[in-house]
């Protein structure tokens, strides 16, 4: 399964959910990752998130599509990857 | 055409940007649009963006399918919507 997930976590668990996500798929730009991932390790990742997140002030939106194959993605202005030195 | 829009500018232009994405997107999270969009209005959003937008320092990323079909939209925790107060 290929997932798209995008993040906005206050400021005290930011960190955490960067480093969670970062075990399990891409970054590709700010708080938002990507990657083919399994319904088993996605189920272990937000079980995970689940212990940390504020249901009342974090959001996570997750976008899952049975494969990659029918999202087409272009990157317009400055291209960042993992490698990139961020917080 | 269903498109998934994140951006990430400098704060100089960020505004102008936000301000451009909600005239033919729906805002969803943060720097996070999403919505049906013609070809034709997509390049026409791109043309605009491309009079301001600093290619060394800003970035978008655009994940396109055929149609929504193919994505599942999950949200987790605090869901929000256009009549948010933000920013």
């Amino acid at each position: 399964m290929y997932v798209i997930l995008v993040y906005d976590f206050g400021e005290k668990r930011v960190g955490k959910m960067l480093k969670l996500c970062r075990k399990y798929l891409n970054w590709i730009q700010n708080s938002v990752f990507e990657g083919e991932i399994s319904e088993v390790k996605l189920k272990e990742m937000m079980q995970q998130v689940n212990r940390f997140i504020d249901k009342d002030e974090d959001s996570i939106i997750l976008f899952k599509s049975i494969s990659q194959v029918y999202m087409d993605k272009e990157i317009v202005g400055k291209e960042r990857c993992s490698t990139d030195v961020f917080l």
